[in-house]
């Protein structure tokens, strides 16, 4: 029987386990990506493990997030991970360079690689063949140092493409129709294998549009085959002699399939506040828009601001909505400067940021109070824009520009219609990406060869290794899809604490309740308790390790987000499943304990623990964790692990991993 | 006798007084110009007054320090005061759009008009002849209504240039040649008066970087007179027919004269951290940098930034050197990008910013911990930049750029020898303003007709009228030059809370004393006492509304900063000056009284009082006043005296002003 793409790319990656859906295993990592929000916290956890230089064909450590550097601690962080680059091997893009997953693209990605980022929209280069994952920071030093990376087998679905795009349907309409279908949690567990004649109709950078947000429905990753169209990409980059053909065999064995006839799309948009509230555009034509923001790793490259620079030309704004495009990247930036689209869009009305995330995670141009913001971004979290209730809307650059040009929600074919002389500006592909090394500093050419740390960057706490008693109260009981974005919010005035874990964890869970992190200190042990979907969102392991560092001991969910099950692992606290039934009974304030003797059957492989709540009733909860990660969970962590591995004498810890 | 040009056009627009130095005069304002820090009290005051129009020829409201919007309440702000812009009848101008001073000279300045702008730096405008006076809010809001300015008429010093500037030296250097001449107090009282052969040697905006900073001299403001540059640089705005013809009478009387030959100047330097130490830039050579900006209302329009950009051409910036250009304005953005030289800036490295005031009053870009920054702006008081203990210089962007290219500070002649082929790129005008209306919304353009106020934006604060008893605690004691910065610093965290004073004055005076604000607030009464030149630095009149909310009664000072002082009475506190003898027996925590009744004692136009220090001794104290800021300190405050006016029922307030 035939592989399909994803286990083509994972059997020549393989180092432990066999390809068997829910089966952990072992793979090789070419390629690590780091960022400046998550990446602090990864070469401090490399620093620890001892290691002298890293062990991937490329690791590349990207600042970002917090590229308007509104306090020193932002920019002493960019210099840190300047120095850790520097010092360990990493290519290092400065701040100001662009997105990671925008520049990584433009720069790195590869068909047929693997790649591990502590970010969550990683998988972007899914787009060119190339499997990503994001990850725990954790995990991305581990494998930076060269062991393998862990996962379980998830189950290959083919999202069979026919048809082609008609006007004003983009590839941004792609994912969010699979959004509208499947919901934040239909991809999880799951990795996302595009297929079809559909494909050849896409070029890469709508490729990895898709890929890109594959993050939102919970895929593990997504992936296309690569051809001519990659091929013709790769070449536009200059790095040609890295393309390879890579497909899945004709008679590969998928899990499941999900069909999308392209030609059947129209414009879309996802209303507030869920990536699957997803809607057509004319259901919700005529809300007035006061800010309209293009970029983002999702629509933030070249070819996805050029047909919003080519609708505005020679239009305006409207005069009560703010419309800021934010290049992915600076090639982005340097190519529509070069080519006169820069002026014609400050013309038409553009405020033109710096290339950045910014205010995708809530960074700058948070929306007015009771106002209606339009993005093409990929997450529309409540609160994520830095404003509590706030109305944000995800879309197509094209439908964000439609609304900018009439100042309220509008499809761009009634605004045709309308106008009459707009046109669907279509998908054009640039030229020659130039490539300036000015601010992607290779290995080499590194100027640092010791870490710099400013007064901020502190050290990183570890646990004690898992007690056999656990027991304390249910500290918050929480609804189903509590986004790690809720565990840990990431606006500007927080972010800034990210290397201070003390101070950081004073917002733990701020969102859902501001008591949460007092109480939890004070109670000195206790359990979260929570539904459906528990973790889900970005990547960050801050969302483990504060509630580790507050004394959380465990969390019991209906179900976990894949990446932040795994960072309660590796910061050593238990994740337990428990049914519908049991999240009902139990209250915030209960007392919870675990009768058993949890080290002991942890390591011993035990499934099935029983809760104990209010020393009045029982339930069953469920442990599903392979080996290693029940080693992880015991030892307290996996920073603990690793240096006990070490310690146990056989060499640079990774290498046991 | 002749008479100066500052005569002229005082004696053009002049109301009630005589123009002798000293004595207060009152004048017609023809335009008014507010920014988005201090124009959200200016509309909320010009509310309170109950007019319905705008009254001056030109009112411009413009959005450039909070553009990064990093909190609801900055976008809230921008969203009120383009609904303030449009209701009342005055320009708006976007986020985005650029810096006041920038975007005014482009679009309003023009020769012979007075204007009025609630930012320090509003005196830019005199580079064409326009004489340009930054006051508090209040001012502005009283001028919007049509009332003359009261300001004591100043000296007018002639400051004599000759000769021509030599390779890479700069009207920065000028103005930084004038500071080390005459420190930050040199032109308190004055207004500085350009002559001699050497201004026809400069541009208009060269003209403008020089009356931009002649606030850092102190100065009321500065100007030069007309000629073909100015005729030139209209025509190049497409506002030729602006031009008027002005300058001094041949033998006009100046009080005072300074003579700089332009062509001993040199590339000069102010180390941290006061605008005044002044160095030539070999003596610092060496200095490592890490970050390097160029912007600002001093040196951000498109002359100020062709230099950096034809200097940086095939070049590429130090590794560890972050280059950011702020562009003053998007009109020199869009000219920038339209020519080509962002895209060849971008290539070198540098990361372009929206156009903003930003970085400069600490808004994003804040430098790394124990780190040199070199900046084209014109302030680097101590902890401005957003972290205390920077090291901030300043420099001409030519300065700035050549420390980007080495890394370290670097005379660019020494530069020049080092490369070979690195030339002065001179200073190049541009060859047409283009003019997009897109973010510049003109009064008949206008969209709102009512105030839409968020939730941050709340009501003007009023004092009572002052007390016959004065008494209470010397709640402060401060040294000399304490800037409006330590008063109330303006970094992001607090920037926002502008419209909302009770939350804004917990920050009152933080910088000098973490304590201040609850011990004042706990005190209901009191004093600060200063050195000289309390309150230099920027217009911003929360530094007097916010004591006043604490409770502060009164200031005892050996000296005020003119707009500072102007601040004090209309917010109904009593600035006194003691000798440097009393300022030195007087300690923190002394009983003050003021031994008279005061209220009668202010209104009888009495100058000196008695000042009971613990019951034990006495000093005297100097009451420097007209008879109609008395009334105002008498009132409470200039708001509650104008409601008392309007009261009085001789009509409109600001008629009887």
């Amino acid at each position: 029987m035939g592989q399909t793409l994803t286990e083509k790319i994972l059997d020549d990656h393989l180092v432990e386990g066999e390809l068997t859906p829910g089966e952990e295993i072992g793979i090789e990592i070419d390629q690590v990506l780091t960022q400046d929000t998550t990446g602090t916290m990864v070469w401090l956890q490399f620093e620890a493990m001892g290691l002298d230089e890293v062990q991937t064909e490329i690791a590349a450590q990207y600042c970002d997030h917090q590229t308007y550097q509104f306090d020193f601690k932002n920019t002493d962080d960019h210099r840190f991970l300047r120095s850790a680059a520097g010092t360990y091997g990493a290519h290092f893009s400065r701040p100001g360079n662009g997105i990671c997953h925008q520049v990584h693209k433009e720069n790195f990605a590869a068909p047929g690689k693997t790649m591990l980022g502590s970010d969550s929209h990683t998988p972007t280069p899914g787009g060119l063949g190339e499997l990503a994952i994001g990850s725990g920071g954790i995990d991305v030093a581990v494998a930076m140092g060269g062991a393998p990376y862990y996962i379980e087998m998830p189950e290959v679905v083919n999202v069979r493409l026919e048809g082609e795009l008609p006007e004003w349907a983009t590839a941004k309409d792609v994912i969010l129709e699979l959004l509208r279908r499947l919901s934040v949690k239909g991809g999880v567990g799951k990795v996302l294998e595009y297929t079809g004649p559909g494909v050849e109709t896409l070029t890469v950078p709508e490729r990895t549009t898709i890929t890109n947000m594959g993050t939102e429905l919970g895929a593990t990753t997504s992936i296309f085959p690569t051809d001519e169209k990659t091929e013709e990409f790769l070449g536009i980059l200059g790095r040609e002699d890295e393309y390879v053909e890579i497909g899945p065999d004709e008679d590969a064995d998928y899990a499941d399939e999900i069909v999308v006839d392209l030609s059947d799309l129209e414009p879309l948009i996802a209303t507030p506040s869920m990536p699957d509230n997803v809607v057509p555009v004319r259901e919700v034509e005529g809300e007035e828009v006061e800010q309209v923001i293009i970029g983002s790793c999702t629509n933030g490259g070249y070819e996805d601001i050029l047909p919003s620079a080519k609708m505005l030309e020679g239009r305006e704004t409207a005069k009560h909505t703010e419309m800021i495009v934010a290049p992915g990247s600076k090639q982005a930036s340097e190519m529509l400067a070069r080519e006169g689209w820069t002026a014609e869009m400050m013309a038409a009305g553009v405020n033109f940021s710096e290339a950045t995330c910014g205010a995708c995670i809530g960074i700058g141009h948070v929306p007015a109070s009771d106002s209606v913001s339009l993005r093409t971004f990929n997450r529309n979290f409540e609160g994520r824009s830095g404003i509590e209730d706030d109305s944000v809307y995800l879309c197509s650059p094209e439908v964000a520009t439609a609304a900018a040009i009439k100042g309220e929600i509008v499809d761009p074919r009634d605004l045709a219609d309308e106008l009459g002389d707009l046109e669907d500006p279509g998908f054009e592909m640039g030229d020659k990406y130039g490539k300036s090394d000015a601010d992607l500093i290779s290995p080499d050419e590194a100027i640092d060869d010791e870490l710099i740390k400013g007064p901020n960057i502190g050290d990183v706490p570890l646990k004690d290794p898992l007690s056999e008693n656990l027991k304390g109260e249910a500290l918050l009981k929480m609804e189903d899809n509590i986004t790690t974005d809720h565990i840990i919010p990431a606006t500007s005035d927080i972010l800034k604490f990210r290397s201070n874990v003390p101070k950081l964890s004073e917002y733990t869970l701020s969102r859902v309740d501001e008591t949460f992190a007092d109480r939890a200190l004070e109670a000195d042990g206790g359990f979260l308790v929570a539904g459906e979907n528990y973790g889900q969102g970005s990547s960050r392991e801050h969302a483990a390790l504060c509630p580790m560092y507050l004394g959380v001991e465990g969390v019991l969910a209906q179900s976990f987000a894949r990446i932040h099950k795994a960072n309660l692992f590796n910061f050593g606290l238990i994740p337990l499943e428990i049914d519908a039934d049991d999240y009902e009974q139990i209250e915030q304030g209960d007392d919870i304990e675990i009768v058993d003797d949890v080290r002991e059957a942890v390591d011993s492989g035990q499934e099935e623990f029983t809760v104990r709540v209010n020393d009045d009733w029982e339930a069953t909860a469920r442990l599903d964790a392979s080996e290693r990660e029940r080693a992880i969970l015991s030892a307290g962590g996996k920073l603990a692990w690793t240096k006990e591995q070490a310690e146990g004498g056989s060499g640079a810890a990774p290498a046991d991993d």
